[in-house]
Parts: structure tokens; sequence; C-alpha cells
């Protein structure tokens, strides 16, 4: 028999600038520890009504199916995939990173035919390489805010490609929301994703989706059942909705979690806490060149919340972070694919977006390199 | 635009007795609480590992492949169905309540062929109905405890006739792990799954799972793709085993709270739990029969976690239940199916299965009945 039961969890306090989970509120985790209620309970639902709303707010839309999922952000991409194609469907995906390739997969497992526009890693897609594609396709995905490499996509111009191919529109901004400006109505986005644990500076578990009128329509008319049981929408949108039927017991202090993490960016106001995130990002940048470190992005299209910097020339990656982590007791991100080992990645997210944390990580950088 | 944010949520205390949330250990959620960990953080990998270890001694098993899933108790379903199931496999599923009826469907989702062997609600399945199936199945399908009756389904016999068929033994122990003895390892279980929100006294949000080397091998066979990229087991075992290659971002904090359960159960001893959930119940037996009220489940197949208790007639079931919640800030649960109307739900789990606990159940049913 081993040693257990281990001692109670004490980790140590870190100072989370990686790709996520970010910096979390206080409040946020005060928020988890409060009383545990039944998932009908009058007084949950009403909170559940209430995240509808706030999450409504964050995503600038009006759509009724809105909502967390029961999961991390790869259940939302996952919930959104599955409920939106249907094996045989035709698919076009723009990848530039993992979560793109990552979109293509979930796609492909959900029976579709999935049609590839490649981009390179550290830039944005060309709409125009998306355009040429032509033909018909069920849904154009596309990452937003691509984790793997610091990239914003511009989506202005995605609805009026989506309408030429006539496909939904999908997007995945679990690292863009409540970051950058994310306008799912005037966009013309048909579903989205997003995660807790970026820039709503709330613990993984859940994953906030939203889908469009159209969506819906197209959900509602599927020919066969969603694949997954415990991600079909035309199940759980029940339970969220007007006839709260029992689906799966909704994990409640979460999403305690999660309405107080809506609460405390609404307050702030998305435009404020965009430009927060942007002029800490800059400030970022500045003090990165300061230390002749290079950025991988261009500057008009780099994601504020998360940078994506070189690792110079003869410098060992791993021993760079392992030493930040514990004589800093900061985590930064390292590097996915061709990125790997040549690449950190800074995250300046939620309540991380600030420049006493800009600054901690300068100097943790600057004393590990020397 | 609605007044929001709205103002910090402050959920009213209520005493769980339904089906779940049941009672949360209060080290529970202060666990929940703590600073969050980067989901690579060397940290964050040896509480991993420490909750890999808990969580077999709970499921008495040795079985490597023992891990919690990042969703609630139907995640955990999910997760073993899609898994060890693949399109054209016969499934045999015993279903005598909701939880049997839901293995049934997300077999058939999975593509199985599902075989179904139905029993009467509020009873055990009889083994000979199983056995009399006779034939060839990749899988037996079974529930533990049947949370909408409160039924216990003897195992002992299970291996024997899961050999017969051929098949993987597959048990759902959502209600009844860390309340009734579980013994994955000596009923020869090759696949189970529970959930936190239960005997453990956890928040929902996690899906402990077990395979067996057996189902392990099944899965390494598999000819085609897990159909969800989230639940797959071959993708994400690679996370919480040697290699941790990333897969999805962790829920963090959950798994601090299913840490400190886990230290909980294992603190007080599996035989003594099992032994305090039995002693506990049979104080709301006799107090329950004292009040007149009479149980939907023979004695012998009652599961000590969940009590099914027959509405009286002319009583009404929501207007009683409304009044404990109401005015005793006491949930106690409706019934489903054949037993929505006219069946409670007691539950008497983890840290509500205490003779105060029934007390207060017996003296608010005493009130509101009048």
């Amino acid at each position: 028999m081993p040693s257990i039961p281990y001692p109670t969890v004490h980790p140590p306090t870190r100072v989370l600038m990686g790709p996520g989970p970010s910096v979390m509120e206080p409040s946020v985790l005060n928020a988890m520890g409060r009383p545990t209620l039944g998932h009908l309970d009058p007084a949950f639902l009403e909170i559940m009504d209430e995240v509808r709303v706030m999450l409504r707010a964050v995503f600038r839309t009006d759509n009724d199916l809105t909502m967390p999922m029961s999961g991390t952000g790869s259940a939302g991409m996952e919930t959104v995939l599955v409920n939106l194609i249907e094996p045989g469907d035709r698919v076009l995906v723009g990848i530039c990173g993992v979560f793109g390739q990552r979109m293509a997969e979930v796609a492909s497992r959900a029976g579709a035919e999935v049609v590839k526009v490649e981009g390179e890693w550290g830039r944005a897609l060309d709409p125009d390489a998306l355009r040429k594609v032509g033909g018909s396709f069920k849904a154009l995905c596309l990452v937003h805010g691509e984790t793997s490499t610091g990239v914003l996509q511009p989506m202005e111009e995605m609805r009026g490609i989506a309408d030429e191919l006539g496909a939904l529109l999908i997007m995945d901004c679990v690292t863009s929301l409540a970051g950058v400006r994310v306008e799912i109505d005037s966009w013309g986005v048909d579903a989205a994703y997003s995660g807790t644990q970026k820039c709503l500076s709330c613990p993984p578990g859940l994953a906030p989706i939203t889908l469009s009128p159209r969506a819906q329509h197209v959900l509602s008319q599927r020919k066969a059942k969603v694949a997954s049981w415990y991600l079909d929408l035309t199940l759980i949108g029940s339970y969220w909705g007007e006839e709260r039927a029992y689906h799966h017991t909704a994990p409640i202090n979460a999403i305690y979690g999660l309405h107080e993490a809506l609460r405390v960016v609404l307050e702030e106001g998305l435009e404020q806490r965009w430009a927060r995130h942007a002029a800490v990002s800059q400030h970022l940048y500045e003090g990165l060149g300061a230390q002749g470190l290079e950025l991988r992005v261009p500057r008009e299209e780099r994601l504020a919340p998360l940078t994506a910097v070189a690792v110079p020339e003869g410098v060992a990656d791993a021993r760079v972070r392992a030493a930040l982590l514990k004589d800093h007791d900061l985590e930064i991100g390292g590097g996915l694919g061709p990125m790997k080992d040549n690449t950190w990645r800074i995250g300046l997210m939620g309540a991380g977006a600030t420049k006493a944390h800009a600054e901690l990580c300068l100097s943790g950088l600057r004393s590990v390199l020397g």
C-alpha cells in the first residue's frame, strides 16, 4: 500500500503568463467555493439565465443558443462541429497552427470531407486563399486567435467568403474572447466557441458557445443523430432553455465562477478591456525589443493576449522556462509544432494583462538570459 | 441593455439530499479555490499522479488507465462506450432505469447494434435474463447503482456471464463509488465510470474512469478512430500517462477538489465509509417506515446512498419538494420515467450520509406532510 492518502494539496502560487490557464480573478476563485446548489434548484436556474445574458453581451450577439458547455475549450470545438456537421459534409478549414489542425481533425472524425487551406505558422491566412478554393461547403472553419502562434485572424471579410461558398461560418475564439474585439453578430459568425481559462481569467472547465439562428436551423434539420450524446445541443439546449429538461448534472460551482468572470468583464466594459490588452501588449513588445528579442508575428497580425517570441540563437528554450518557473514562480509557454523549442509564448490575459505583469516577465527574462 | 452585470452570486445554502449533487465536503470546496497551476507545471503533474493512485485505491483496482475525464458523469459513460465500441459491434445492455437507457442510447450513437434486456424499474435485473440471451457480444453494460430508482445491482455473477458472451464487462458506478462496495478487479470489471458529485461529495465536473488491461488492449486494436476527439483515451491517456503529451487544458481546480475528496475517502477508510452509508440508510428506512411511508425497492436490492420513497396517495409530489426547499432549504429529488410524480429520491451520500441528515429529512417530511 503506498503512503496514501496524500496530504491536502497546497499548490505553489505561480504567475501564469503562458498560453493559459491565465492569472485568475481572485473573486472568481471565491465564487467557485460558494455553496453548491442542485442543478434544478430555482436559484441555480436563475444563475444560468444570468450567465446566458452576460455571455451574449460578451460574445456581442443576440443568439438565443448561447451557453457554456460542460468541458474545456476543446469540448466547445467538438460541440460546434459534431452538432453542425453530418457524415459526408464538405468542410473548409483554414490552418496556420495547432488549433486549425485540431478543427480539421475533429471535423474529419465527425465524418466531414475536409478541405484544408494551409498558411504559414506565425501569419494570418490570406482571405484570397480561401476564396479561390471555390465550390460549395457546409462550413468554413477559422481560428480567430491562434493560441499556438499568437496570430489574430481578421474576420471582417469572412462572412462574404462563407456566403460565396454557401457555408456556415464557424470561429474558434478561445484566446480572443474578452481580450480583443469579438463581434459574433456584426461579423456574421454562425457558431463560435471559447474557453474560460484565457482572457476570462477563470479556471479551465467550461466552454462558452454560441449558435446563430441559421446554425440552429441547420441543427434542427439534421438527418442523423449527433454522434455525441454528451455534447448534443438538441438535448442540452433543452436544459439551458425554457424546458429545463434534465440532461446531465451541470458543473454548478464552475458556473458560479464563469458568472463572476463575466460580471468582472462587463463591469470593466468590453471596449476598455480590449484597449487594456492592446496597451499592455504594446508595453511588452517594446520591452522585449529593448532586450533584443524578436517577435514571431508581424505587428498588424499579432494577437494582443498572446505574444510569440523567438528563442535567441544558442539559448536552450526548456532551461529558460524551467528557470523562470523555479526561480521566479513565473510560467511562460513553449512552442508547438514547427515552433517547438524555438518559440516562447507569453500570455497577458484578463487579470494578467497589466503593465506590472509585463514588467515581471521582462525582468524575469532579463535575469535568466543574463 | 439589461441591468448587467448582475451582482456576484450568493447562492442560498441548501442541504442537498437529492440524487446529487450531494452535501459537499467543505475541505473540497476550499481546495478548489487554491491557486491555479499550469497544466504542464511539474507541481500539477505530481497532483495528477496522486489523484490516479488514490482513484485506483477507491476503485479497488490496479488498472493503469485510471483517471478523471474532464466532464460530468455522463461524459464518463460516453468515454467508456465510444472508446471501446466500434460501429457494428453487438452490445448487450441491462436496463431497469434511466441510466441503463442512457447506456443503450450512447452505445447506439457509437454505432453499436444494441440488444436490451429490460427489467422492472425499482428492481435489480435477474442475471438469468442476461444469461439466456446467449450469442456473442463485444460488451455487457450494467448499472451498479441505478440513480433513477435507488437499486443496487449485484455484480458478483456478472463476470461469468460476460465470459459466456465473450464480452467486456462495463459498469456504471456513478452513485455507488465510495458509498457502497465497488471492487473493479475482484469483480472482473473491464471498464467503469463514476461522477464526483455523489458519494465523493465533490462538485460535479469530473468523471473518474478505469479500464482493465483487457479493455486497454481492445482500445489499442481499434480499426476506426474514436469518433470523439475530446474523449479519445488514446490521446488523453498520453497526457495522464508518462508522455505528458498536451491534449486539452485539464480543469486544474476541479482536480484539486477531486484530490481532496479522494483523500477524505481514504482517510476514513473504504470499509468504514461503506458501513456508515449502510447504517445511516437503515436509520432513514426506519424513520420513513415510522411515518407510514413506503419504499420502492425491496430491502435486499436497495442502494444505500439513494432511497426511493413512494409518494403517498393524494399527496402532490411537487408541492412537497417545493415546500421542503422553500421552508427547510432541503432538496430531495423527484422521480423519473415511470416514477415521475409518484416517487421521491432521498440521497444520503458522502458527507451527507449522517444520522443528522437522515433526521433532518425525516423531520422536514413530517412537517410538510403534516
